[in-house]
């Protein structure tokens, strides 16, 4: 067998075996085949694609390439292990708010998570926002905290798909990052190998996302539902929207505080409008993961008993749970606003300069560009140009308004947190044309406002209509 | 600027500019763009094409990545220099009829040509089955041949044109050969950087060439005039016939041998039905390269002039001083046939066996599949597999009968000259497959031997339809 026949067949539209592909993804992970020619393999597939049979295969080679987890010391018997994954975007901390509530309410999760490349954030930098957290520590004692605490984040194993490893190292300077069957077989893989039950896919579609239309999500959402399937690993995909920033904050310490402050929301506060997004998107991901668990079905009970353990405070007590666990710092701060001490995370890196930016009109914020201010973080410092830059965890934004929102000419839009003032300039730019302000009527604006966040909810039952 | 721009620009079917064109041909020269960047970049070049100012601006940048020829020595005032090349076949030995011949008639010629790989055979080494003949020698020394007997026949020059061998090296690997715009752009850089006034090229066409249609070959042929026409330097493209193999014999040594027959014949074999594919060819080209040279503008002319040359002997004459003048040994033969003494060139490697391989039923022979017997001739060692093999010059096949001949079942339709027994074998199921005889009335199969070879003549009025 030779890789030049196997480059030549897909260049021509053909289907590779099963065979074909084992031998390219093993030959590959003990570097007997060169980079060029996987590059060139893998542009053929970006344009090309993958049939089921062949996209099932290469996410199978792949999760086969290195070792699996064994997750059965945190089996609980009846019950399913479910792992979550997000497609990435700008502003999405739901992850970080998602585990501590479920946790609260009986579902453990052992989660992996990646860093942040380009203008999508990464969970894993988020939490080492948090001083002395550690986000490194070895499968073993990870499975162990889950038992003890019922969660664990951590990053992303270097020995589990190594094949990923090899191939996204790849994609990531060959433009060849965006085929969407390579992008469901990386995801799928990764997570097959974690060794859970079932998977609750987060597809993120706008201009933020890989995805940038809601008819790309859901096929990419499907391939991954039917590779899952294949694996016989129950998957279900939330399509939600990353075409304005998810939330409030964005940056990694910022969103740490905005995961504070939504998981210590009062009566009042949960349900008001500062939440809207990110409080939709976290309810469906998190009332869905329980049911997938077996712990409960019903999702609009799943809902409200996680209200329930926000407002009961059990959801932040395990967020500090998971921080202390990990050697996160924490400080006993006073909070004059709930006129009570509290443990608050300290974030490391302080931030010295913010500036307001004002709408230059009147009318309804139309749209706010999430791709382009995830930029602009990248130009404060806030993420990374190459896997090799270290990152200022304290930059970012906060916004006031959102879209829907009405506003008056002059009114802050969002406050800018930054350290250095070219880095300020280079992102102002982005930002200036990243809000987009339209003098519409009342009722649209208002229509603007409650569009829905979650688009659509696909299973295993979407893939044989 | 970065590779990683210019790749993603590619992949989505934008243009490049010169400026970044320029920048990818010079930083890959100068080894500062990994080959898994560019391998990506000429699969995505293989999926979108090029448009005509890329192909230009590609083609430039590669023409002027290394040192270019300085052919002024040996112009002579009022004539143009007139370069040949053919985009390869398989029993293609026109370059080493029509040099001679042209020579003969006051064309002098500097010409590089390539070696063989996979089924299509190289000139280089055809010549160098010749016992002593030396391909390598400095352009400075090929030059002053050609001032003293008007031809010179080398192996490319490692100095010209290096980032056609980088790429060309990298394409081969890589399955993104089949690209007509990096065909185009291959073979033109090459050409426009040895200086020549004129470009005459045989592009084949048929299942033993790269081009598999004439469609394709026609468009090939333009884009190549167009690049021409772009450099100043004027082009004309003679599409042929490369779907069964040219000519009798199919071996680097057999073909000397019909080189030799070829320039010998005499009136009556000349115009004979032996000759019928290659006596058209090579007419057609030698007399198209003498009108392009300035020498003679009549293209019958021309024609009746070759056949003089031909007949006279100082044709053969020239090819025997090719030879001579790089040091190919030559043995004085008495041929029977022309109950005479003549120089013949002594060919390395002697074969050991032959076969005869016979009609299987009777009837009109429809085709012979050219890729099929330069895969066959591969088996036998007379090709490469990789540029890394040496070959054995001695092996081949000589036809007894080519396409529109009749056969009787049994009947010898071509002998297998060959070294190893195992590789016969081999080779056997390639030719048993390649040869399709079939019972057709008469009339029709008078119609497959009067098929023209030569199927068009392109040249720059043809591109501004």
């Amino acid at each position: 067998m030779r890789m030049y026949d196997i480059i030549e067949k897909k260049r021509d539209g053909k289907e590779l075996t099963k065979y074909e592909i084992d031998y390219f993804i093993k030959e590959y992970c003990e570097d007997k085949i060169p980079d060029y020619q996987v590059s060139a393999l893998l542009m053929a597939i970006y344009f090309n694609g993958l049939s089921k049979e062949e996209l099932f295969n290469l996410t199978f080679a792949m999760r086969d390439s290195s070792k699996k987890i064994d997750l059965s010391d945190i089996k609980i018997p009846g019950k399913y292990i479910v792992d979550k994954h997000s497609t990435g975007g700008v502003g999405d901390k739901v992850t970080l708010i998602v585990l501590p509530i479920i946790a609260a309410l009986g579902v453990g999760v052992c989660k992996m998570s990646g860093k942040g490349l380009g203008f999508t954030g990464g969970t894993a930098d988020k939490l080492e926002s948090i001083e002395g957290y550690d986000i490194n520590i070895p499968i073993k004692n990870a499975l162990k905290q889950v038992q003890e605490i019922g969660l664990c984040l951590i990053s992303q194993s270097n020995e589990i798909a190594i094949a990923d490893k090899k191939l996204y190292a790849l994609r990531d300077t060959t433009a060849t990052v965006e085929s969407m069957d390579l992008i469901a077989s990386s995801i799928m893989s990764k997570k097959l190998a974690c060794g859970v039950d079932k998977i609750l896919l987060d597809v993120t579609v706008g201009s933020g996302a890989f995805m940038k239309n809601l008819e790309d999500a859901k096929l990419l959402a499907k391939k991954m539902i039917e590779i899952g399937e294949a694996a016989n690993v129950e998957t279900k995909a939330v399509i939600t929207s990353m075409s304005e920033p998810l939330g409030r904050n964005v940056g990694n310490a910022l969103e740490i505080k905005e995961v504070i402050s939504f998981l210590l929301a009062d009566e009042e506060s949960i349900m008001s409008d500062e939440f809207r997004d990110l409080r939709e998107v976290v309810l469906e991901i998190a009332a869905q993961m329980i049911s997938m668990s077996g712990v409960c079905t019903d999702i609009e009970q799943n809902k409200r008993d996680i209200i329930r353990v926000i407002l009961s405070g059990e959801a932040y007590e395990k967020f500090l749970e998971l921080v202390k666990a990990q050697k996160g710092k924490v400080e006993k701060v006073y909070l004059d606003w709930l006129h009570k001490d509290m443990y608050l995370p300290v974030t490391k890196d302080k931030v010295t300069f913010f500036k307001e930016i004002h709408a230059q009109s009147s009318g309804y914020i139309v749209s706010i560009d999430s791709k382009s201010i995830g930029e602009a973080l990248v130009c404060l410092g806030g993420g990374r140009r190459t896997k090799e830059d270290s990152i200022d965890y304290s930059v970012g934004f906060e916004f006031s308004k959102k879209v829907g929102d009405k506003v008056e000419e002059g009114d802050v839009i969002l406050t800018v947190l930054y350290n250095d003032k070219q880095n300020f300039e280079e992102a102002f730019e982005y930002i200036e044309n990243a809000i987009y302000i339209d003098n519409i009527d009342d009722e649209l604006g208002e229509k603007l406002k409650l569009k829905p966040h979650v688009l659509d909810i696909l299973g295993v039952d979407d893939i044989h209509e």
